[in-house]
């Protein structure tokens, strides 16, 4: 069974504000990908693990959308989910919400797989099992 | 006459990278940024300025595509032009290169127009003309 | 009583690594910052309160020993200690440990109390209670 | 003829700034690190280089008192010198200056020498001598 979603909670430290008094919007980019390690975690290998295994999969597209500005010291919880995957890639969707359950922002992030010498290649069978949900690590 | 495009160079810097052994995907909102600063400069008035007269410029959409990695202590230099001027927002679109011109990564950025109390706002006429080409800090 | 030790838990951030294959040095200061959030919560205001009620604590000094690195993935505990509370001022120590609780980066944090017009002034009685284990948000 | 003293100049970038509105602390690190790569390069060797050859040079202590705090679009300029070389290791001081020649912040890092494999190495003699001022890359 596929995982559905997965939901990572944090607290919005101080550094990842600005003098707006905001969240910097290139914050949200390190919550997605908090939230992908997440979901590779739930899904039962970590990215890490991947990375050990010669599977590295680089950021080649990255959409933010932000509805309401994110505050120091915030709970707010990234919901992560898999939303497509290629023969050589991966895409991810994101919502960040805060503990009043008020959408802050939407994106997506598109992967390409690669292997250690950063040359493109087709995702591993095992891995795309255990993304759908049905694999192990071999 | 228009600001038509503005050019901002600089480093990679080693904080810069992750370890994978590139820039890490959440810094070229950063870079863009730069960008973006010196655009505002060259029109003439800093983004620095423009808050200080509540005029703020928070981002509302975030979008990178990714062609190459970029690489600690390479030179980059950021492409940065304004390509729309709505009545509360603006969007700039960049392209970031590395020395041996080789294109890194495309991206546009989306800012609605806001006061100091984060309320939505007309961008004001003089910054209009300033940005347009044409106008003075009054 | 005095809050003796709190202890802070998080994964290492893929952002928060470098070229080097390890966290940035500069990343401590964040975790530090992460870890003196959960001690005033701990001790019974959040430090968020304590600047809506114009009491900021910018550091003035920050120091880390760097003993072991630190990995991507890592499960790291920051554990954080006051260690002393001066009229204007406060210093903060901080042990850094993996889950292996192998140490890996000491260091301390010294504080100066201004108000939101970042004019130095001594600390409030009430917070100097809270931070001593007696004393309530008035 | 030892590098006396490396000069970097800057502009304050928007993200490094936080909710207070000024520049974080945990910034200074990553700005040392700039004028550490210039000092490097005007000495006669990147770093970038250094780690090309084998030798890499983590940071194993930061120190950083902040004097006076720095502001967004500020142009600061970081003064780095080299005030230790050890048979395995490096010193080198910074002061960080605002246009008004400010100081805003001072420190030092210490480094040791290490190889690709992260083992504690002795600074080999041709880097030692490029760093004295007397030396070629071999």
């Amino acid at each position: 069974m596929p995982v559905a979603e997965v939901v990572t909670r944090f607290r919005v430290r101080y550094a990842e504000t600005d003098a707006m008094g905001i969240v910097h919007h290139s914050q949200h980019a390190i919550w997605f990908e908090a939230g992908r390690a997440d979901f590779f975690r739930a899904a039962g290998i970590s990215y890490a693990e991947c990375e050990a295994r010669g599977v590295l999969l680089p950021v080649s597209e990255l959409y933010v959308r932000f509805s309401h500005s994110a505050f120091y010291d915030e709970e707010v919880a990234v919901h992560t989910r898999l939303t497509e995957i290629r023969s050589r890639g991966l895409t991810f969707q994101y919502e960040v919400r805060n503990a009043a359950d008020v959408l802050l922002a939407t994106g997506h992030t598109r992967h390409i797989c690669v292997n250690k010498n950063r040359e493109v290649q087709t995702i591993p069978i095992w891995l795309r099992q255990i993304l759908s949900g049905g694999g192990h690590i071999p």
